[in-house]
């Protein structure tokens, strides 16, 4: 297996063409991270819309530029409005993006995770515990934390990627994003991205945005992940502990550019 | 038509009145925005308290000085609580803000507008595509974006005042504020104020919360407005993106005084 | 009745055991604070972990080293999560703190935490007027904030402790913690943390934290209390305003250490 790493110059086009595009997000998350989850999205020049009612998710999902799915506090009524977005999504053609926090350690939302799997996602991200649940070869992770490093989730997420026809992103220390032949590898971060809630789950949104205008689901998902990586080391850089670095964060993404992506 | 402003000398009194005061502001609002704007209402000197369930929720509208009634996300469970809760405001007179998020956007929740728009508010605050919605003369926006121009919703506004006999508030550059007759502008404000989620939204309970002190809902909205842009001008002014500006908005809420409003 | 204070080393040695064993906290709490909640938790060294489905509360809460259930937001569905939940706790032996939000003055939610209490809670953390409420010997309170002194609350406070065989938590200037027979005070902290929402949520969850590593309920609700005042402290000395104020929280209860407690 060889992996490979994205040129910084389709990353800067891709933030310069989801800023000037600013591509309508249709968000269904956890109740945690809505509020940190929509301000992501407009730092980064997205347009961010929390759309959960059974009754206006699917009509929503038709006409967003992509749509994310996360399941990190999925009840029954959530589930049923997530499965309708899903097949209207796949519907229409909207790119979307799974989200499966927690999957393999609780047994009924990795119930839903497998059947919104069905539904074709642009890209399924998550952290190794998810991943290697999901392809069916772990047994779970503690919560929301991965009890695996990224590394070792490589092989099941091209295994996954490959069975569903979309790319799948396994998040850590490096990040690694595969359509099941290609792997890209996007290393950088910082350790403080883990001590402040959503992060990943805001890392899922940024991937549905950038797949409204990249070339393909696999460069919406490294180019994501890039400027998220990004963003958290200037901040990180610039701050003490986690209060001033997720204010910190928002300012990086929205200051972002070329110069600062090449500087790394 | 002619349109006014409102003296600062009004503002500073109402001000100083809310915080002497700290009116209970009861807040039914959407799931993205919800620690967002009970921060905004502690920091300008009111005193937030989401009570959503419908158990709850008309016992306790009838109680409080105001009450903040946002669509957002609305789903069918929580609009019974909703309209449970603006008849109770209604019967009680507690004066109530309906902030219609994405109404002509979206059916079902533009249907929910409707209803509940039959209760009385005090007040009806939107940007132009939502205001233009509800008076039946506009095609609905992109999801929470505005496509129109606050001044294209003048007329619409007047309208649907003297219909409803509510005052109407259209966001946007320039916030109108109307009761049908009389028309006040509030210019100012900041573009960034845009790049935060649920700064419009919390526009709407800092309206409550005034409705509980003014002597109007004309005023009240229009003292809202001001007290907001006011803050968001300064806080610009000192901040270098969303993050930062997010923070400093809540400082510049808790500290605004007389001085600060006439240095405009 | 005397009151004593806890020791210095005492709760820099929980608080380097928190750290070091990071426990996972299971949180179900009201919408506008779940994500601060977990991004205090992230900040003193637990893992917070929201999950509120019926399907999945029950079995989460027989794994997690703590649990908070907060009432703030209580529905019909989410009551009955809670329940499922604190019954499987408490069957695991699962450490619970409850958190009574508004008890008292909301005759909906005053039946719900009654019911919880029941399920033999480790701590009961609430204001004074919560806490004469549960006790039987209070009126209430106006929403959220309390009408009554903590002081005025430390014998119902004792009262309900001896009833329940729980710890009972009553915040305020001076917070005072009581298993019936012995009191500790822990005074400290700073008015700014009634100035942002969630403070005392927080506490309630930082209290779970601290019941999964400190040696009793009774030290771990003293503890989370000392952390959280010296943080608050801190926080409020190098700030001007409660956006600042939230945000150097954090950054403080990240960095806190014994050096800052016994400078204290």
């Amino acid at each position: 297996m060889s992996v490979a790493t994205l040129p910084v110059d389709r990353v800067a086009a891709d933030l310069a063409s989801l800023r000037e595009r600013t591509p309508l997000v249709h968000c269904m998350t956890n109740i945690v991270v809505t509020g940190f989850t929509a301000n992501v999205l407009l730092a980064v020049g997205a347009s961010p819309a929390m759309v959960v009612a059974v009754e206006e998710a699917p009509e929503f999902a038709a006409i967003a530029g992509g749509l994310l799915i996360n399941v990190g506090t999925v009840t029954a009524a959530s589930a049923e409005a997530m499965r309708a977005a899903a097949r209207s999504a796949q519907a229409a053609g909207t790119p979307w993006v799974l989200d499966p926090v927690a999957a393999g350690a609780l047994a009924y939302r990795t119930g839903v995770a497998a059947e919104l799997l069905e539904h074709a996602p642009a890209v399924v991200r998550g952290n190794a515990s998810e991943i290697l649940s999901l392809a069916g070869t772990g047994a779970g992770g503690k919560g929301v934390d991965s009890q695996h490093g990224s590394d070792t989730a490589i092989e099941a997420a091209q295994t996954l990627a490959a069975k569903h026809g979309c790319v799948v992103a396994v998040s850590g220390v490096i990040d690694y994003v595969t359509d099941g032949a290609t792997v890209l590898a996007v290393p950088g971060g910082d350790p403080m991205m883990t001590r402040v809630t959503g992060v990943g789950c805001a890392l899922g949104a940024v991937m549905a945005a950038f797949a409204a205008v990249s070339e393909s689901p696999l460069q919406a998902a490294a180019v994501a992940s890039t400027v998220l990586a990004a963003a958290g080391e200037r901040a990180a850089a610039a701050t003490r502990g986690p209060g001033g670095f997720a204010v910190a964060l928002l300012d990086e993404l929205y200051t972002l550019d070329k110069a600062a992506l090449e500087q790394r």
